[in-house]
């Protein structure tokens, strides 16, 4: 339910521009007004990860909280941001904003999805926690979202007794959102600092900003920036959204059923079903609309 | 190694007074230097508790994110905040900044700690980790805080597969705490948004606000406040502290050893070593300096 918005760099970036369109879409632009998160993951000197970030129960078009985002500008090596329009859970409620996380093998894990499980797949998934049978992790608040990455972490950690290499967790994380993706609308970001997986149920696109950089207009307000006053030549900056931020560049969609995993503003992995489909904007609204989600 | 702050209440609070004085701690009136943490349980509409944390690797006392809390007060049933002074772990680093958090059977659970863990402990509980014998939770910074906490974790969910009674749980966490406090200097807050605990092993106090309000007078700034004017006849609020906050308050000390839990601004569990000990707040931070740790 709702909109994402995540960033990958190799370089420490803020992702002030970005997030100012992305801010107006919650009540100002559009109406996923129900509250909004962002996590920033931040390498300190010695190259180690931390993690921190921000939710707020306000829209985000005038949250004091996304102000100081705005204002406070925080370079971070990925970033993922959700906007919430409240489908299931209380509306509002803390507990219930994205984006979610949870320490996975030592590692700060964050998750934002946009979508609508099915009720048999919540049902079905609840009854494994009554039972006990879904040790590790337990969802907080009262969404699909989060019993969802709650579902996706026990049967990573059923599955792998430590971490596996990075290529087994990428083929792991695509078959397990392919699962989530048969058993409601399912697209998501999720993001250990390093990496950044994108998966796509209906929606979502990605851009790369690299040089030669040029100017971008947001669409959802009257800004524009020139990208080669503010960055290097050596800087690679992927941004991913549920629908494109700016007029003027050429975004790249994810098709349905894909994952693409970014790192150092690359895509690293991808796995792309033999038959490629791509929805219209306006088709994937109307589908997040049938299932009762919201875009 | 740091400072703690703590609020427990019986209606939604806003900690601004006590943050106002304790964040200039943060490299105004004291050496707490090396960032800081807060973390705010709030109360949804149908009684749901939500997380939300605010960390910055700046001092408090000049942070914008710090700023941000005192000019958006936030209305929480239960706080942990924490001043940094790094004596172990890098500086700085977001992922060594308390408080910690971590989910506990569908709670979120937050942790901060005073103190030094001994070497002894700290690599005999990385050979846990190292030998797969930590299954739960894992460090994702380089603190002996957050080692101790998952130490804390990992032997409670090892010990009860679903949750325990709150009795049951608050004299494991005692036990579990006594454990730590005999492996290195442990003074601690934890919380789950309904109760908070507090652990004593050298300077921790508390005061509990209530009908009739009077003035308090910040010890740490020019700042007054008449409680009356603020609260109903029915609040209670329960703020601790490493040390005290206010000059003309009586704070009660919480025994070396002591532990003390807190619900809605009352205290709920109390478990206290036959023979109390109390230290002055110059022997405590001696204490501390003697260990390697700060207060």
């Amino acid at each position: 339910m709702c909109q994402l918005l995540g960033m990958n760099c190799n370089t420490p970036t803020d992702i002030g521009f970005s997030f100012t369109g992305f801010r107006q879409r919650g009540g100002g632009t559009d109406h996923h007004e129900d509250g909004f998160g962002i996590a920033f993951f931040e390498r300190g000197e010695t190259g180690k990860i931390g993690l921190r970030q921000f939710h707020d129960n306000q829209p985000s078009h005038l949250s004091p909280v996304a102000d100081l985002i705005n204002q406070y500008p925080i370079k971070a090596m990925n970033v993922i941001a959700h906007i919430r329009r409240a489908t299931i859970g209380e509306k509002n409620n803390l507990s219930n904003i994205h984006p979610f996380v949870r320490e996975v093998w030592g590692e700060q894990w964050a998750f934002a999805h946009n979508g609508q499980m099915t009720d048999s797949f919540i049902r079905r998934t609840e009854r494994l926690h009554d039972n006990g049978n879904a040790e590790h992790y337990s969802p907080v608040g009262t969404t699909d979202s989060e019993l969802a990455f709650c579902y996706l972490l026990n049967r990573l950690k059923a599955t792998f007794k430590s971490r596996p290499s990075d290529e087994a967790l990428f083929a792991f994380l695509t078959a397990q959102c392919r699962y989530l993706s048969a058993n409601g609308l399912f697209n998501c970001l999720i993001s250990n600092g390093n990496w950044q997986l994108a998966y796509a149920g209906s929606l979502l696109f990605y851009l790369t900003r690299k040089a030669p950089f040029g100017e971008a207009h947001l669409s959802d307000g009257e800004m524009s920036v020139n990208f080669g006053d503010v960055t290097t030549s050596k800087d690679k900056v992927t941004i991913l959204v549920t629908i494109p931020l700016t007029t003027n560049e050429k975004w790249q969609q994810i098709a349905v059923d894909e994952c693409v995993v970014f790192q150092d503003g690359d895509v690293v992995f991808k796995d792309t079903p033999s038959k490629k489909t791509y929805l219209s904007i306006e088709d994937g609204i109307a589908l997040a609309r049938s299932v009762g989600a919201s875009v």
